[in-house]
């Protein structure tokens, strides 16, 4: 299996991504191929310094990188030689298996639909994020590929994050819910009451409503929402994180006696920082891609480019494209057998626009 | 001035009212009636046994009381000799100026948007909440009336947050911010998308988007947004802080050492927990209706209830209802003006559903 690496994204690129390969290689099969594209006189030079020197890393001269700032479908038109197309492309033409970037993520997400392109039936990719429980791990998508969805959006969602879930982290019978202001079924924006009821004759353990609260409360696997949510969940369990370290550092600061105290715990809070930090998990993959994507934080650093590169490892092992893809196929099939059992209405649809969702793709 | 309190609402009512009546008295101004609608055997009773004889607090017998899981709509009408609603009639005909209630959200809102009615010109009142930032406090609005929004009533949600933040508060100038998924102008779903054109025109201090990740940050004195996410935001907030608090337990218990450390860092956490105590912010107030409403935490405690009880008897002292329903006023009249003067379109208004909003009204 082929793993392509945008060795030029990312604020610590190149640097970043080559330590993450050297830290990587002690663990990685020995059929797994690393292909660094960039310019290959510094990756060379840095993989030198590095002392890195394996049969498995491979290079590819590309000439441009994408800014953070540059407008994705344009940059990704116009820089055609860039380290992140050009490993995109790898994927799209089977040569690689998985396309690993922590450039702009615009820019990889409209990439990897323009060139490596949906799954048949697949109406919009998600961005999928792995987010800390206290004793486990639960998957957040769509965190920003979809600001604004639909039902028929949301319910592909919950089968693509069921399907990683168990094929990739190895979770059985994923238990799914539904991001909402309320537990209860009858709670909700227009959007989520009616995915609730379509969630309920959808293929996967749907367990119901999911507060914002219990998306770490470790009692569902998935939680299913539009990018725009995702976003606020995510940076919202961000700011709240930061806030606490604020005030409790303010607070153990504020007498000798504590300052003392403080330094007495540090291997506790060394094993808090641990806990809540993101580069022990890996990227964010995009599902619903003819292929395998993932995102790896803008400020990753050669740890986080570790864990993904792991991360990549898996997604490919798992086989959990193809299979997502004969999933979402046999789902529409069987949805479209129902609808014309049912005259024209699939089970569990209550409501009308959702099927006017359905035409749009 | 007179504050009218459902003393039957709430996981620990009457006792933790009545406990909160008895905190509050020492701090509250010599004009200041409470008027405690319930029970009227039980809080005597109550009353006698607290010590409490205070000639500013006087009872209102009613006969029933409205619970958590009773329908709103169908409560408010049935039961009018509830505690709740008896004491929201008290604002409405004038004889109370505020009403203060830890009971059912869902009724009380309906409750006071029927009963009391929406100020002139305001199209949906907004339930705000105090949060706490490092150093002050921001004001989050819609956190929970409006589940699904217009752009029409995200402005009007500025405007009253402002107004509230202002007069109330104390704060000069309020900095006004929408929460979206960007930071940048052009970040957002279609709703902020339309709104962010219109706050820029609309009278309020509006300093662009706010992410999720900086409703803490004390960067925004107001952060405005439709009722679903406000919810996602608050208990987003909550489930976060909640996790941390708890790994922060398990990693102080992981070795003696620790233990010792967390023994002599006691006052720090302490100091950090009473920061985090929403007991200390009073309730949230609805703003956009004829009179001061106040929604206290379900599970408020003595200490909460004399927080709300002083943020009540500022809000009226304030005089903010009055002065917001002349702004909103004013606000109307102006864009009136000006959708005249531009032949139908207002400024900065530039999409077309926007319109057809405030038809609805």
């Amino acid at each position: 299996m082929k793993i392509a690496i945008d060795a030029m994204g990312g604020d610590n690129a190149p640097q970043a991504v080559l330590e993450g390969v050297k830290l990587v290689l002690p663990e990685l099969k020995r059929d797994v191929e690393l292909v660094l594209y960039g310019d290959e006189g510094t990756i060379q030079k840095g993989l030198a310094e590095l002392g890195v020197r394996d049969a498995r890393v491979t290079t590819a001269a590309t000439s441009e990188v994408i800014g953070c700032d540059e407008q994705p479908t344009l940059a990704i038109r116009k820089k055609k030689d860039s380290s992140m197309v050009r490993a995109i492309e790898a994927v799209a033409s089977g040569e690689a298996d998985c396309v690993l970037s922590a450039g702009s993520t615009g820019a990889l997400l409209t990439g990897a639909t323009l060139i490596i392109k949906r799954l048949k039936g697949v109406k919009r990719p998600a961005l999928a994020t792995v987010m800390p429980t206290v004793d486990a791990c639960a998957l957040l998508l769509d965190c920003g590929a979809n600001t604004d969805c639909k039902s028929d959006y949301l319910v592909q969602f919950a089968l693509m994050g069921a399907a990683y879930m168990k094929r990739v982290i190895g979770v059985d019978n994923p238990r799914v819910g539904l991001l909402s202001n309320g537990a209860e079924e009858e709670k909700g924006n227009e959007l989520t009451k009616e995915t609730h009821q379509r969630l309920k004759t959808a293929p996967v353990n749907f367990t119901g409503n999911c507060e914002a609260r219990d998306v770490l409360g470790g009692a569902f696997d998935v939680v299913v929402c539009d990018g725009f949510d995702g976003n606020i969940v995510l940076k919202g369990t961000e700011g709240a994180a930061g806030l606490i370290m604020d005030l409790l550092k303010q607070a153990l600061m504020s007498s000798l006696r504590t300052k003392i105290g403080a330094l007495i715990c540090k291997p506790a809070f060394r094993l808090l920082k641990k806990k809540l930090d993101y580069t022990e998990y890996g990227g964010a993959p995009l599902l619903g891609v003819n292929g395998g994507v993932i995102k790896a934080h803008g400020s990753s650093n050669g740890k986080a480019f570790r864990s993904a590169i792991l991360q990549a490892e898996k997604l490919i092992s798992s086989d959990v494209t193809r299979l997502l893809g004969a999933e979402i196929a046999q789902y529409d099939l069987e949805e479209k057998v129902a609808e014309r059992a049912e005259g024209g209405n699939a089970p569990g649809v209550r409501f009308s626009t959702s099927r006017a969702g359905r035409d749009e793709d």
